[in-house]
């Protein structure tokens, strides 16, 4: 598995664009289009929130219940299209029409996407007019798809890109993705909106298991702010473009593709937590030698769903007692006495650091001072070993700032 | 049913005392006593975090597992005595056994209770001579019930009393309380420290039942930061001086007392709400017509839990998309397309006003202005009328402020 440049256009066949369609934000783009002339398996996952973005409905209506090709995607940032009754349904319709004139496929190999602000119409005039723009523009560039990973983000500080290349049946495959966050992130099903696109051939039902095995332990393991979206979406492209002999059964050449899978979907999902709403630093919770992997998760996600814990970190202040608070409420059993609790992360020389701070039921010998040092990088580990089994699990979150506050007491203004 | 003044002296028989034991605080009261003369009836609700500090595990095993009478309740602030081990247990029995040696009372009788910083141990002559002092300065004034509220405050912004005056069987009985929030309030079987004493004469099975019921809509419907504290303690001490005949059955003795012990349940609980860590107003989360009484606490305390929700009604933000969002991952099932969302407040005038603002699935004409004013009061409520069937609930919490941030980031320096 090797890392390479790109996001969605790195795989063989991928085009992107971007535009300023001036959907909400002035002077920047919101709109972005993911395009393939090869048809693409598709597969997704969407939010288990009862409350459903239209755009979701369209989606799922699509890649779960039919057998449909896919050839493009259409991703507006600034408005979510979420609670916007009949039409925000034939907003995606006219969206999806546009897209299906434009580029000369068929309207039913269109998906689409929004973030943004819950309640508001998405102007018509302005998203079709998008669309015309996007099928124009469209390049299969890497700068391209750079453009397109920058023109879905809302209140993210940086974009979100991962490409990795592997060889399957002696051919070389690449897959490639991107990735917006940053509030309202607290997956249930995964998270936001996550486009992955690769060459690779493989059937349609083992795309989907991939990705829905992927996201329990990557996109479901993060939360910035407890809050579960309305849009959460997370879709793959496959256009079989690599020439591999297309996965057809849970072979070696599936487990190789899954890794590869599993790592871009756990390297965007870590980037949403590390860049969650008004974020300082990444907290990565490690919960290790668990009685399950049910409790492992449980304990895991927790802690860093913990207000308290995280306007500690904020803080840089060891308040473990938090921590081990969190792990209490979590509904998983265990026994207090038994855990061990670190801090891990980079004293002021850049050498990782493991310290011990909690063991026997009670606080461990620490230097209060060193540990503020681990609690002032850019991440920060919190190990939890709960003595009990063989199961661990990994969630990633962040702190909670003065600008998350912010960010979301104006977010509308 | 009769408001009077006072708090946990209004009772016949009961006394309080405060004091500055040096805990933790500087120049500040940290300690606080109650005391009746009168052996009591004690029944009580405790935290259902798996991390019980030490105080909750005696005064649990106390008022849970045995019959003995209590006398007194000992309460210290600053440290929580959680997480602490062993030697945290043998600071309350030596905490006890200084109560008892200077009140001359048995050992078993008295009630210990802690909160502040969670793994730092109590330095024992501060407390043991905190409760020689306690034990001098006692006294049944309204005013040693005032210092006493006072006393147990940490973040607190103002003291929580109250106490309320009815008839049982031709004799008039008080009963009253005090209680302290105002961070980790996440109550799973009742919130932080709370105590009500009172001289009716009751049963101890009924008086357990009465505290056991009254919680489920009143402490178990706050929440601050959806942290569940180690801490959480609910006592209620009767001592029967008031001379009321027993309440040995559920008649209406029972009932009258019922509804007066959950109207001092519900205003300690909304006070706490309302006095949430760096809170700036009050949220009232009202659920209507739910299909269940389960679902309808269910959707309720999820409005009140969401950060993004709390963020906005601190920006004056009638963001009702996010409210919306909160029922929708709730985990209770409904159509989105039925619910009515409304927003109640003081206007600009003073005038309770109630505004539609969400309906038919998607928004409702109203104005943004008169909804920001409806938003600037001391306390917002949100209705959401589900359309399903005739349950209710409704849950408390507070804004998530700049303050809330600040206060966690330096709890403990």
């Amino acid at each position: 598995m090797k890392k390479i440049k790109g996001g969605v256009t790195a795989a063989q066949g991928f085009e992107a664009a971007d535009t300023a369609a001036g959907i909400k934000y002035q002077g920047r783009t919101d709109m972005a289009l993911i395009f393939s002339k090869a048809p693409c398996t598709a597969a997704g996952t969407f939010t288990s929130n009862v409350v459903k973005a239209a755009p979701v409905m369209w989606d799922r209506h699509i890649v779960r219940e039919t057998d449909t090709k896919v050839h493009a995607v259409v991703v507006n940032s600034g408005i979510a299209n979420a609670c916007t009754g009949k039409e925000g349904l034939d907003i995606c319709a006219a969206t999806a029409e546009a897209a299906s004139e434009a580029l000369n496929i068929p309207k039913e190999s269109v998906l689409v996407g929004s973030t943004g602000v819950i309640g508001m119409q998405i102007p018509v005039d302005k998203i079709v007019g998008g669309v015309k723009v996007l099928a124009q523009k469209k390049a299969g560039t890497l700068e391209a798809g750079e453009a397109a990973s920058k023109a879905i983000m809302t209140t993210d500080t940086h974009n979100k890109e991962i490409a990795l290349q592997i060889g399957l049946g002696g051919k070389s495959v690449t897959i490639g993705g991107m990735a917006k966050g940053s509030g309202m992130i607290h997956p249930g099903m995964c998270t936001m909106l996550a486009y992955i696109t690769t060459d690779a051939a493989i059937e349609k039902d083992l795309l989907q298991k991939a990705v829905s095995d992927a996201v329990v332990d990557t996109f479901n393991m993060i939360s910035v702010d407890g809050d579960m979206s309305t849009n959460d979406t997370l879709l793959v492209l496959a256009n079989g473009l690599a020439g591999n002999p297309e996965i057809t059964s849970e072979d070696a050449d599936y487990h190789t593709f899954y890794e590869a899978l599993f790592t871009v979907c756990r390297t965007l999902a870590m980037a949403m937590a590390g860049d969650g709403e008004g974020a300082d630093r990444l907290i990565e919770s490690v919960v290790v030698h668990a009685d399950t992997k049910a409790n492992a998760r449980i304990l895991a996600k927790s802690v860093i769903q913990s207000n308290l814990t995280k306007a500690a970190i904020f803080g840089k202040d060891a308040n473990w007692g938090r921590v081990l608070c969190a792990l209490g409420y979590s509904g998983a059993q265990f026994d207090p006495e038994h855990v061990d609790l670190y801090f891990a992360g980079k004293d002021a020389n850049g050498k990782e650091q493991k310290m011990l701070i909690f063991t026997n039921g009670s606080a461990a010998e620490y230097s209060e001072e060193k540990a503020k040092e681990l609690l002032s990088g850019e991440s920060v580990q919190i190990i939890s070993d709960m003595h009990m089994g063989a199961e661990s699990a990994t969630a990633w979150g962040c702190d909670l700032t003065y600008d998350y506050v912010k960010i979301n007491a104006d977010y509308r203004s």
